[in-house]
């Protein structure tokens, strides 16, 4: 894309051009250097709109149904007259080369919905990548004109914690389950969780998905988050994907709060601390890249540090005098 | 201390002296520029005698008896003739103000040793200044003619994999338990193990230490290092801290496996590599530390910080604008 083509590709995604957005993802997903240049300027030219979207993380253990509940979730909000993007956070996924969302067959429905955006996710090892291709995705899927923006996410490592400080609202997705069970979840999971919705709650495993409502209800009354949740959240829902029940409730329930939220200025003081967090990551591994992306910096690092493996130089002599180079 | 100081007080050190190693921890302890430069030459100064220890870490969940045991361990090694320093790592200890070691009363015997030091935790919150501070205090406790430097750490987050990457020998110590428990010990840390001991072999708990020796022992056989270990390592052992039983066969074996390393390239290549990326962490601190102890680049740092939050800039135009800044 030369700069030239520019204001015509930004207009298209304005335009909610589901094409434009998908290659404009693909920039934003690129390493390259003239790429990564591209982006941030369809960002900028972006951002005037100011159009937002909100953005619900969604995070649940494999088997917990998952595609099946955006599947039915997303239908839902797009028969509501909404737009959704879904989007997916997977570190993991560049191990195995795929992708949590595997295709888009996963949300054979959803898919097929004009008013429905839906990317996997990329494979890329570094956790702090796939964070910013992910922030930079519902920059453009808000510019797109999508009125909901899902970040589905597995339940490994830091992904959850990367996931809630992006979006509004994170939402936990569960299994029925024992009482006893209930300490499989990490506390630190819990304790991010704006709501908790057990899916399954039909057929045979009705009763013990209520059970299990009761039991997150209780836990989650422990975590309310002082003066950021109104009386009664953070809440545990049941849902079935399956049958779509429960789905508008909780649709509900999420407006409520995010309402709620914006009346009291904790939804624009979360976007702003996650701006301004958006921002000085973006600084520190802009500054750690330039030990790998000069070519004379990294030839420097090399040679002391084939010198330290030698034992020719101590670490922080070695180190010091690298810091020297970079005029420090 | 001035530089005229600085020839003097190594030399201490070189010596043995107990109260000039102390006071040199402290040194590399402190985040004060002038006292990292005055550390730094004292690290310069002392690497010439090219003194090493066997570096040991120790991890193992509250309970187990750590401190039993390297009060028992640690006299035992002592009584072979060797000098013995116990350093921890404690990332969490910055919450209580405390340390796991507490003070030296944990440690009663070996603390009065003349051939003993005992170091508690420093109180920091940011694990990588915890795993620099140590480093360097490693690298004193070697200066100073100590034979073994133990490296004590609680079972909690990144820090066990902080330890492994700074000592020789990975060692876990454990609780007798029945099989089904074996399941807790998490994989990650398991495969970091050189050695599983088994405390408590004594009185009522020996036939189930015994018996979990065993279990340890078969999960173990699946996780050996190819080429790092040789046969029929890693192994697990019964132990008894309080009983003292069992320290001079696990000690042995410790040696056998250091001494089949140091014949095979194993541990100077490791040695090699921990070296390197001690290097390679020291430089990316030092230049993230930039953003912080440069006053007029901090300023700006806040400057776009406030602007980003407040919604007048992008995150990432904001980030750009700073790296241009720093002259990237």
């Amino acid at each position: 894309m030369t700069a030239s083509l520019l204001p015509d590709f930004a207009a298209k995604i304005l335009a909610g051009d589901r094409r434009a957005l998908a290659r404009a993802i693909t920039l934003v997903e690129s390493a390259r250097a003239d790429h990564r240049a591209q982006a941030a300027a369809l960002l900028e030219a972006l951002a005037p709109a100011g159009r937002q979207a909100l953005r619900i993380g969604l995070s649940g253990t494999p088997g917990v149904g998952k595609s099946t509940f955006i599947e039915s979730f997303g239908t839902m909000l797009i028969g509501q007259g909404l737009k959704v993007a879904v989007l997916a956070v997977d570190p993991s996924s560049a191990r195995s080369g795929g992708s949590i969302l595997g295709d888009k067959t996963r949300m054979e429905r959803l898919s097929r919905e004009p008013n429905a955006f839906i990317r996997p996710s990329p494979s890329q090892a570094h956790l702090g990548g796939v964070a910013r291709r992910t922030r930079e995705a519902v920059s453009l899927c808000e510019a797109a004109g999508f009125d909901v923006v899902l970040i589905e996410t597995v339940g490994v490592g830091q992904s959850e914690t990367l996931v809630a400080e992006m979006t509004d609202l994170f939402i936990l997705l569960m299994a029925p389950a024992g009482g006893d069970e209930l300490q499989g979840v990490k506390r630190g999971i819990m304790e991010m969780a704006d709501m908790i919705l057990v899916n399954k709650a039909d057929g045979d495993l009705k009763p013990a998905a209520m059970r299990t409502v009761g039991d997150y209800a209780g836990a989650l009354r422990l975590l309310r988050k002082r003066g950021q949740d109104p009386e009664g959240f953070p809440k545990a829902l049941p849902v079935s994907a399956l049958e779509e029940q429960g789905l508008i409730k909780a649709w509900e329930e999420m407006r409520t709060l995010a309402d709620w939220r914006r009346e009291n200025g904790h939804f624009e003081r979360r976007r702003a601390a996650q701006a301004r967090h958006w921002f000085e990551s973006e600084v520190r591994e802009g500054l750690l890249a330039r030990l790998h992306t000069d070519p004379e910096i990294r030839a420097r690092m090399q040679a002391l540090g084939a010198a330290v493996s030698a034992g020719e130089a101590a670490p922080a002599t070695a180190a010091a005098e690298m810091l020297s180079t970079l005029g420090l």
